[in-house]
């Protein structure tokens, strides 16, 4: 019996015992947005220290101006093994509305959904306690057999995440040096489906722009004015029609700055995956990819940048009709980015293509919401070749190498603040419903992922050949 | 002495007592819109039948769902003398926000604005009371000297001109013989200036309609389908962005079918009343004409047809930010229309532009919100050059011809409903603050309208040569 396998057979019969933790932990009600949740939230962040502790950790609850954070360490036994810091969150969304639960979302319960498949119910249970214990799981079967880790270890559990981190960044900048380690592994994503796991390895970059264009200093009637004076939903339709192309493509000049095509295994490997734009779209009631022509969803969605309009008001928008033309309009515009766009050349550029497109006598207004570059773990680097080997080894399918196409903030700030890359790999499914009523996390996500993060702490502490 | 000199004079000398006829309907508090004042609205119409009973008209008040009508007949003494129907409504409309009154808006007084300058202040003066009682007392001077009009004159007032005219269409229809005369004399609308009188005749027309684009079946997340799912917004930016050409020409195919060139004079004459597209602009802030190219700004919003986005909303338009793209995404849209254009085809040709323009996994709704053709008085027609002339008689400057950018509802429904043609004459200024506090009509259109509608009969009742 190997090393790895003692441990595996650990976890396996240590199961009822795992989630007999698991549960306590989602019993505890902590909804980070709600002040009522206040002590509930710091309560998980005890509980967590503890449990760190009760392994071996140097497991500290650190206050912060909202929730608290969960640090913890543990060195593995060799001095030159590499060092790894855990990312996971502890704070759970609202319930409401209560009456759509099928289940007390505070009171976890086994249920059997379909025969030979059964879930884990309650708040949190997938997004993102179920989550952070398969990994804290894995360290247990570790201690509880071989008395050691084979990689070093730093925790960090935030408690803010489902209300937007707001002392995150601080505590980064606070603790960089406590914190930055060789790589990251964040567990807050999910499975390509039930039986292929998947390794994120892209997340397209953020920009959020709202512009508003101001024409006459007031409200014009559209009978005395009309054809004479300027209308700036007519200007705000032109410079929304024109950022795309007949083929799809973005107008913006220098928009495809540091963008570059994606390499053809990786494009190969995609089409494996069996989404078509047929399937994909037709979930949502569309057959059409409306992006650029010749793409593949999967790479429109995972690698291409985009433009897009998120809200546009302007004018009499009530019931009925009102024959006016407003003195202004707005738009909110998000562009996601890919590669090494660079989040403020494309803001200075849109500006630019805006201004250039109006009137003298008109005026434009910008407001920033918010800019994030893009994220991309090299697809070659050892430490995703070596976790995609074990995952792997402990699922029914090869592990998928994907790209997602929203942004997840901590990855951008690990990147950005403590210069460190991140692994993302997590074992939540489409239909888990995170955020929703009836959350779940399939029992199969929850055992295999801990032997998952058992396979693959024993592969990052192998020495490279 | 001529008999028109004569019926003048008269008019002149009884303007002490022309004011106070008109003071007191001012005071009733003809709000149509306001349920709490159905009573004082029906006492208007009981002011005005009594007041032309009093002068020999056949007067009575005839009950509609809404607000009574007023209908008066007065024959002229040569049996061939043509018959007009005279228009004018005495309905208000509301006060809020009272306290912006510098006088009680329903205790007209008389006040010098300027040295020279009297106004009557007072809710309705301008619009439209004071404009009916020049007629009324124009009708009293002939009364009083000659003992008869020099015209047939039947006169049709309305209660619910500011309230959407409800009970307008119905009684027409069912009263067209009694309303039908040879031409409608409608005292609503303005002077060009202080000097120049003006009379109105071409109405753009309006065809009012939204579109609703309905795209995927709920709002996405545009990270997950950003680049891939059609965006509403897009789609609905580049169907009102292709709406017109770099030249401001609207694009639907058809559009300009039934739109003729303004007569070289008449543009001539539009030429010399000195309002260039600076002027006009500059009054609300702008100062280059966003319309077709190469024309006048009073060609372009008298003469030319337009198309004017009035509204349109879509997606995320509250504080902050939201990367969702649309389920659907809405815009009402409104055509002026000039000569023969025809409102129906106008929409229709608009539909399938929009459909034209549509993905094939798309869908769009329609709603109308009305339609009305262009109303145009021959520039040639007798009616309109004896007004002209004794219009230029009275006030210092000639008489113009204008157009107008807006629709009147009643003439539109003369035309059609009736097969009548309407001159459109009035001494309203654009400073008189109609629909706002402090509405005022100068006392010289009262006294100087009284004297042009005495001039306009007897030129109307002589025989053409």
């Amino acid at each position: 019996m190997t090393s790895l396998t003692t441990v595996l057979d650990a976890a396996d019969k240590a199961l009822p015992q795992s989630l007999d933790r698991l549960f306590d932990l989602v019993r505890i009600r902590s909804i980070s947005t709600d002040p009522a949740y206040k002590a509930e939230c710091r309560k998980a962040g005890e509980w967590l220290v503890a449990e760190l502790a009760s392994l071996g950790f140097e497991a500290s609850l650190r206050d912060t101006p909202g929730h608290p954070m969960v640090v913890a360490h543990h060195k593995a036994a060799a001095a030159d093994a590499p060092h790894f810091l855990f990312y996971g969150h502890y704070d759970v969304q609202p319930v409401d509305p209560l009456e759509l639960w099928e289940n007390d979302p505070f009171e976890p319960a086994i249920k059997e959904i379909a025969p030979g498949r059964k879930v884990i119910t309650g708040r949190g249970t997938a997004d993102d306690k179920g989550q952070l214990m398969t990994f804290v799981e894995a360290c247990r079967a570790y201690k509880a057999t071989l008395g050691e880790l084979p990689i070093s270890v730093t925790i960090l559990f935030e408690g803010e995440e489902e209300s937007g981190s707001p002392s995150l960044k601080p505590f980064l900048e606070a603790n960089a040096e406590e914190l930055k380690r060789d790589f990251a592994l964040v567990c807050d994503t999910g499975m390509w489906d039930r039986e292929t796991p998947a390794i994120a390895a892209t997340l397209r970059g953020l920009v959020g722009e709202e512009i508003t264009i101001l024409a006459a200093d007031r409200d014009l009637h559209s009978g005395l004015f009309g054809g004479a004076a300027a209308n700036p939903l007519h200007i705000l339709a032109k410079i929304l029609a024109d950022l795309h192309d007949e083929t799809g493509r973005v107008t913006i000049p220098g928009f495809y700055e540091g963008v570059e095509e994606t390499p053809e295994n990786i494009k190969a490997s995609w089409e494996t995956l069996g989404r078509d734009a047929s399937g994909f779209l037709a979930e949502v009631g569309l057959s059409e990819p409306a992006g650029e022509k010749g793409r593949s969803v999967l790479e429109l969605t995972w690698a291409r940048p985009t433009a897009e309009v998120n809200g546009m008001i302007g004018g009499y928008t009530g019931e009925g009709f009102k024959t006016v033309i407003a003195a202004k309009a707005s738009a909110k515009v998000s562009f996601r980015l890919v590669g090494q766009q660079d989040p403020d050349k494309i803001r200075a550029a849109f500006r630019a293509f805006v201004e250039a497109r109006l009137p003298s006598d008109c005026k434009v207004e910008f407001a920033e919401h918010g800019a994030s570059p893009a994220i991309q773990l090299p697809f070659d680097s050892p430490v995703l070749t070596k976790a995609k080997t074990a995952l792997s080894d402990e699922w029914p399918k090869p592990a998928v190498t994907i790209g997602m196409g929203g942004s997840i903030p901590i990855v951008g700030d690990f990147q950005t603040m403590l210069g460190m890359d991140s692994l993302l790999v997590g074992f939540g499914l489409v239909d888990d419903r995170i955020h929703s009523p009836n959350e779940k996390y399939e029992l199969n996500s929850f055992h295999k992922g801990i032997r998952s993060w058992i396979r693959i702490m024993a592969a990052l502490g192998k020495r490279d050949a």
